[in-house]
């Protein structure tokens, strides 16, 4: 027992220990190695639960996403297949051992995307050829001044041209589409000018060097372009529709939240679940709020890939972006309508009934808007469906504020807070007839219904971003020439349009 | 008369010379030659005109941070003295001609911030020597395989591990950390192991190789911490604390235009100037809902750096994200509320008036919380002010409450829509007394009031979005040690806070 208490540490262990055979084992000499021995313990199962954890997340992302694992094995295929350089001896000395840059532009070149994989290899090489020729230039000038004079002009041209090409790096036209270039650019330069050889032997040098490059970049190009290729354009295209359908459900599923229809929905079923889920489909736009970053990188690689499946080499990826920055404008303001969602002050049911038909409404018109856009932009055809819709918003707009406006709700403000005037200017006759209507009234604060009127009115405010969606995606569908509707298909949104239809002759 | 409709490419030029010396100039032989002649000028002009801009494009951003510069001189130095390499004999032969490493690595490794280098110096350090090593392992275990299964053992092996760390780079967390020692570790485990050398060829080799890459880095990492450096921590928190100001600006900007107080300031002055600078800081919240890539990074790279500055090593780098993102959520509220200020409807004037003062003093409430927490991160003492402030503001909202609540304004509702039922509920003597107060009001509809209730909703909502900022600055003063009050200087915000007083006063 006066074991127990020393130390904390193995304190389970003994107890255990001592209700099996018998307490003698308890000797204090194997006190500190039980507890070496059970710190070690403790280490290894927090390692193998940590590399376990690892394990599990390094497998989520690859069932998320199966084509990062293709990207894996093409990159290990080009790799192996540069190596075969090694091998056969011909090539081999063809190139005059210098195999290894053939090696090093697959690791340094081969990206996720055709189009970053494109602009790498593209940049690569112009910069190889633009920086070996300069540098030559000026290595031959720096030979010709003398000993004397030949470090300082070697040294002076590589002070310069780094630090020009450096800064170039921080402009961002330059950024975005020549960053690797101006690094290339930095390193050819560099090497081929102080490199101590004649110039005899650089442009050998550089005949060789050059070749295995191009053997390394085409091979990356062609095994990029023609193995599952992943394109970037593509890439962006599906990010925008995605998100367009995480707006749709994200507006929707505040709204119903908002009004209470979650509830009602089948609760026999497996609740717990479902509500998961509502909640992951609610807090959607919050992966729009952030998709900026991803959208500029893949925009700015689409812009290197060629023509690929419905998209042309000038396919307006820039568009996109607009799009994009259209579509977080509505986010922000349903991370807004969800703050009212939360809010403590409730109105009264009464009220918030007379106003929920209407908003679900407007919201499942919206949300309709959003899920035919993103029809439109997916099958890149054009439809008629979508100005039908953003009519309809547009009326269910009309009704919210027709809804607001008849609200038998009125805001009556006495006269003013000093002493009232005598009531002498209103005539005596029709003031008896008006005070029925008047006198009867129920009287809700205004403060109570403060976060309904914020609901109907960020809605109002999300029809308006919602066109400023439609016009952006319309200036896509003119630039890249969308079909028109006559060669579309029935599209699997007609129910939703139906449900719509049937809302509103409910209206009428 | 006829050549001025032949081209009209050369229509001003020809009239111009036909009102000079003489009409006979023009001959029609000399119409393509002019042509081609004024294409080319318009080329070049064109194209000075775009360089030009390019040139004022790359001046501004060298003016606006002028830390870039000094950077790009930084880069500049290190590859001069990396070349000396290439001069001293000695130093040269040590390393049996593999200089080049060193200028590579310095190219390749040297970035704009220290943590950005550092973390590039220790990824390439640990990855060269790590699969520097394994790979020897595999070469050897294959040259002892016999000339049969060697290809095969070698091939597998860098398909694999090629493949495997390929796949490392897609996992967030070491994406984060150690992308580029992935990619180095794929290079140098191919290079190593497919090229042609034997063991000991290999190591001797390896040590070149280690030794020019140990110079390269140092000379890096000497360079970048101790020439002007520019530390990513650093930046983050310059970030941060701006980002607070601009929020402040922003939020002061949009509540004062709602309520019509810009345009009240002094009209005389430069206006015009004065009004671009106000929408500028009026739109500052958007810089801050796009910042969350450039603080991730900052913070990535901040976690690589030593202590330096105020900053210890382990300062809570991820707190500066939580503040980030709470920053953020405050952002997303002033866009919704910026939708209110160009919302057309706009509720009576006298109504906005009775708000116009309270709200104003809500956000300046607001804004003063958000610099006092931009003063207590950037000098990183705690202060009793934001309490101070906090507890204002939340007055100010309770003020605000109270006078949505006191308002006079009352929403009346008739019993139903049905036919009216009769009064007879009601008594009819206290009926006649409180008739007095109802019968006069003016009557406002609920539509007309809807923007400015919105518009008190989202402050309201602000308010408790920025009670999360302060608690993430909060855990942040925690974590970080922020020093006590006491040993602060009296801080310039002093005059906000009397301001403030001076308007609660006036309240009172």
């Amino acid at each position: 027992m006066v074991h127990v208490k020393e130390t904390s540490g193995g304190l389970q262990w003994r107890l255990r220990a001592s209700n099996g055979s018998s307490s003698e084992l308890l000797v204090p000499e194997s006190g500190p190695i039980r507890r070496t021995w059970l710190g070690l313990l403790g280490l290894v199962v927090g390692l193998t639960s940590k590399v376990g954890k690892f394990f599990k997340k390094a497998w989520d992302v690859g069932v998320q996403d199966p084509k990062k694992v293709i990207h894996c094995f093409k990159v290990g295929m080009a790799l192996t297949i540069v190596s075969l350089f090694y091998y056969m001896r011909p090539l081999y000395e063809g190139v005059g051992g210098n195999a290894m840059w053939a090696v090093m532009t697959v690791v340094v070149v081969f990206e996720y995307t055709v189009g970053a994989t494109l602009s790498k290899c593209l940049n690569r090489a112009t910069a190889t050829i633009v920086a070996g020729s300069l540098a030559m230039g000026v290595h031959w000038i720096a030979s010709q001044s003398g000993d004397r004079f030949e470090p300082v002009i070697l040294g002076a041209s590589v002070f310069l041209l780094a630090s020009v090409a450096t800064f170039s790096r921080f402009i961002p036209t330059i950024k975005a589409r020549f960053d690797y270039g101006a690094m290339i650019f930095i390193l050819t330069f560099s090497l081929v000018s102080v490199s101590g050889y004649r110039v005899e032997k650089l442009l050998q040098l550089a005949h060789q060097r050059v070749s295995t490059i191009a053997v390394g970049t085409s091979m990356c190009m062609l095994i990029s372009m023609l193995v599952c290729p992943i394109w970037a354009g593509e890439e962006l295209h599906l990010l925008i529709t995605r998100n367009m359908e995480k707006l749709a459900n994200s507006l929707d599923g505040c709204v119903a939240e908002y009004f209470g229809e979650m509830n009602n929905d089948d609760i026999d079923s497996d609740k717990v679940d479902k509500e998961d889920k509502t909640q992951k489909s609610l807090l959607g736009y919050k992966c729009v709020l952030n998709s900026k970053g991803t959208e500029d990188v893949f925009a700015n690689l689409a812009r290197w890939e060629p023509a690929h499946g419905r998209f042309n080499f000038s396919h307006p990826w820039k568009q996109y972006l607009k799009i994009g920055a259209a579509m977080r404008n509505c986010a922000c303001c349903i991370e807004a309508l969800n703050g009212c969602i939360n809010s403590e002050v409730q109105a009264p049911e009464f009220i918030k009934k007379r106003l929920s038909n209407v908003c679900i409404m407007l919201s499942s018109f919206c949300s309709t808007v959003f899920k035919e856009l993103a029809i439109t932009t997916t099958t890149m055809t054009r439809s008629f469906e979508v100005e039908f819709s953003v009519g309809e918003m547009k009326d269910g707009v009309q009704e919210l504020q027709n809804t607001l406006k008849s609200l038998p709700t009125l805001l009556t403000i006495p006269p003013s807070p000093s002493p009232s005037p005598s009531p002498s200017p209103l005539p005596e006759a029709p003031k008896e007839e008006k005070k029925e209507p008047i006198a009867t009234p129920t009287v809700v604060p205004l403060m109570e219904v403060v976060p309904l009127v914020t609901v109907a009115s960020l809605l109002i405010d999300i029809v308006a971003r919602i066109e400023g969606v439609v016009e952006a995606v319309n200036e896509l569908a003119d630039m890249a020439d969308f079909k028109s509707e006559d060669e579309k298909p029935k599209q699997p949104s007609s129910d939703y349009r139906d449900q719509q239809t049937m809302n509103a002759l409910q209206q009428v």
